[in-house]
């Protein structure tokens, strides 16, 4: 074992480690505030001294992301950390502290935090400290801007349109046809496609809201992500009004059952408007059959949504974009480049076919915004298209990722991790101590499985084998946390007890990671 | 005058300033590509190098961001930008691009987008370039983490927990009240307002819906901003149910036009159940008046939400804070901290009185991320609280902020940003070749004002004044942008003709600043 943080002292303090091209002459930070800094007239050197002894610590930060004999975590108590450990307080003061304490709380949230990127990370679906991606979050962040009109943010703005025209390319969708916008996080662009199918057939719900309107009814399947509830909820169609379709074994949506379940909404005097399809579900990483969907949706004239903000990514990949085929008949797509692509978080997007509707359905026209007098074409102020006013630069990043790589290397990375997806299948197909909780090749990257210690392989299946078995996960996981070796996901669904889900989106994991989970969960669990 | 960008030529490239302190050795990018850094094996040395590039041009930019002899922009106009200039394209390549041109492709990125942190930069509410928020916003970045729970943020978890509850005291809120989250922006804040505004009286709306439902009726004031008209479209409810309550000529909701507006909704069957008051409103910067908002909101039992974005900020001051008198009252508060206290975008808060009600307004459970058996007290897993499911870190800068200047430095920074706006308000009033909007001393940043150039001042008030007057804001600003000067907005009313706003909230602001911009707006506007 290789976790040397806790044995070496040294290792308890990142911001002490000699950093070799720390190039600021001001060493000493102790008496030096806040207010000493830019925009201070002298502030010019401090300022330099300042960040560039932050960036010492951040670099040194991406090392040990990477370094494998580093750990994935510190874990402690909530209790632990309010108490403060080492002198690292929460508490907010009345008066300054100097930049000394202010470099050393910084160096403290990291090593108390969880890194994302290490290559035996395997928590969530977003993982990975792409390096191009890192620096475009520090220009981003830099050049503090915001995503409302073209007059301050000229660059992001037309980033932003040359990105998402890039991306529904890859969906498929023709010159003439595709809009769309960034959002915080893959939730908020499915709330998006659920506002729009539902101004599309009722464009007087803007005015009018919802009591106007028919009781409708929108489809989703079991195994789809549950901010589709959540946004049903939000808006108030109401969450019964969500019906849930069934899947196959494999987690797939069963295209006669969703048939069914708009007969039945219908019977129960609901107006049927939108199907969710997933490509990539959150926890067995399922494409439900988009083209036969497709078909429904357009026999019942319903708005195709797809969430692809898990499958989106194999889009980039000409070994795997043909497992999306359907995609580009949806009236509307979620892609997050922040879980396959490995962007930083966050960077999701909402794509919809039919040009002008997203500002038809959001826009107010609030003049002190959006004038249009201005002496530019104000068709770039994008802002009104969104439901948040202000919107982070979330493009930035993608977009210089995208030079960095082209799109080649975007495939190569999403190929990589489903070959890692191959690999630890293969192991687990071979091994009596695991067990699969589907037995069909992986389709993306989730891996799900259970690990059966030793004292529980002579017992028959059934209630008290079920019983025992569901608590081995978050044993295993619990002891895993104060290890901080390894991280990895589990949970029940309604008809399994608990399992782990490995998923892969960090190109820097290798098979030996691979490897050493499988070993870790043994060494971890083999007693229980 | 001293804009001296386009009159140097090596002014043109930033990335090419002679930067002091640049440590890394590697210098020549041109043949070395993302696939070299990490993960790469090799990869540590030529990452470090990298990102050293990279952040000597970024502390270039800061340094030139507070300079007062480069300019706030270097306009271009879209189908320039999109037309490549000086070889910045912004198409997407297939294949990758070589290191030295992405160091080139920020460079450019920066060069041709607008310094929000300059000292003239007045267009904005959200403005300025704070060190150590900067500083906080690339660890996060670096951090590359998530807000959903414990197990991956545990120490961003509670420094939300922290922060919020500092907030909470500001406004005025007992120990054992209080709860809130932070959200991509006020935008979203006021819509969560509403949200749980509704659930509290309707909770059977999150499974039935609106349909179940009575017409209901909310109120804002004409000058209250537009978010709360999205967030009804949004909700379902409807614009139309939205009763926009009249202003004083200050921009202050007139309490007896609320409750008559009450009236006139249960009159035409709706159920009055939200009223929102705005502290420091967009335009003008008013305060409502708070206490009888609060009378009337009790009386009619209706959710009384105070919208203080712009103006929360004020609570730091011990100066101006008696100015939101009455927010305690309130059951939720919007309070930016990327507005008045100068935190990088995006930095939003919503605090609610009620304990508990935004979990029980949002959750719905998913299995596979808040699992009831983990090994840590789960009440820490607090995504489920956000409609997002994943949401952004935006609460370390505020953090580090808080921690580096505590309490009494955003309190005097705020002041100082009060002082730029009286200070203005008083030079206009001395003038007789400006017109200000309203005649009261400013409450918050804002001054409203027109410059009435010497063609207009011979004439008479009337339609021909108004209209022509109409268009000098316009056509000094489109000077300005293309000057790259100073920028400044402007907007209509319903009632009055283009106006400019100017706002304060840029520490790095001077009276210098403040009377250099009169000067400029005479020089472009004089021969209107």
């Amino acid at each position: 074992m290789e976790h040397t943080d806790k044995d070496h002292p040294e290792n308890s303090k990142y911001s002490q480690t000699p950093v070799p091209d720390r190039s600021c002459n001001a060493k000493d930070f102790s008496s030096i505030y806040s207010k000493d800094l830019l925009p201070h007239p002298d502030g010019e050197k401090m300022t330099r001294g300042f960040l560039q002894e932050l960036v010492s610590t951040l670099l040194a930060y991406v090392t040990k992301t990477f370094d494998r004999t580093s750990k994935v975590l510190d874990f402690h108590h909530p209790h632990q950390l309010k108490d403060g450990l080492e002198g690292f307080s929460l508490e907010l003061p009345d008066l300054p502290e100097n930049l000394e304490q202010i470099l050393v709380d910084c160096s403290d949230t990291l090593k108390y935090g969880v890194k994302t990127g290490h290559p035996r990370f395997f928590n969530q679906l977003s993982s990975g400290l792409d390096i191009i991606g890192l620096a475009g979050e520090w220009l981003t962040s830099t050049a503090n801007t915001n995503m409302f009109t073209f007059e301050i943010s000229p660059v992001f703005i037309l980033m932003e349109e040359t990105v998402l025209r890039k991306m529904q390319e890859k969906v498929g969708w023709a010159d003439e046809e595709g809009d769309g916008i960034f959002c915080p996080g893959g939730s908020m662009c499915n709330l998006y496609s659920l506002l729009l199918a539902r101004y599309n057939f009722y464009p007087e719900v803007k005015t009018g809201g919802m009591s106007d309107l028919p009781r409708l009814a929108l489809f989703t399947s079991e195994h789809s992500h549950y901010s589709i509830q959540k946004a049903a909820q939000v808006l108030g169609i109401g969450t019964k009004n969500v019906f849930v379709v069934k899947c196959d074994e494999r987690g797939k949506m069963i295209p006669v059952e969703l048939e069914s379940s708009i007969m039945q909404a219908k019977a129960a005097g609901c107006v049927p408007f939108y199907a969710n399809a997933t490509a990539g579900t959150t926890v067995y990483g399922a494409f439900d059959p988009l083209p036969e969907i497709a078909d429904i949706c357009s026999k019942h004239g319903l708005w195709m949504h797809v969430d692809a903000a898990w499958g989106g990514g194999l889009l980039m990949s000409k070994r795997h974009c043909g497992k999306l085929r359907g995609i580009e008949r949806a009236s509307s797509v979620t892609w997050n480049p922040h879980k396959m692509m490995g962007v930083p978080l966050q960077c999701a997007a909402l794509l919809v076919k039919k040009k002008g509707l997203l500002q038809e359905c959001n826009q107010l026209g609030a003049k002190y915004l959006f004038q249009p007098d201005k002496q530019y074409d104000v068709s770039y102020d994008t802002g009104d298209k969104s439901i948040q006013c202000g919107r982070h630069v979330d493009v930035f990043k993608l977009w210089l990722m995208w030079k960095a790589k082209g799109s080649e290397g975007f495939g190569s990375q999403v190929n990589r991790c489903l070959e890692n997806a191959e690999y630890l299948f293969n192991r687990l197909s071979e091994r009596a101590d695991f067990e699969l909780v589907y037995r069909s090749k992986p389709e993306h990257s989730n891996v799900c499985f259970w690990y059966i210690p030793p004292s529980l392989r002579g017992i028959p299946p059934g209630a008290e084998r079920e019983r025992r078995l569901h608590e081995v996960a978050p044993k295993i996981k619990a002891k895993m946390m104060e290890e901080g070796s390894v991280m990895i996901g589990y949970q029940p669904t309604s008809e399994k007890v608990n399992f782990f889900r490995c998923v892969f989106s960090n190109p820097a994991t290798r098979k030996e990671d691979v490897d050493f989970l499988l070993d870790e969960i043994v060494r971890l669990g083999c007693d229980l």
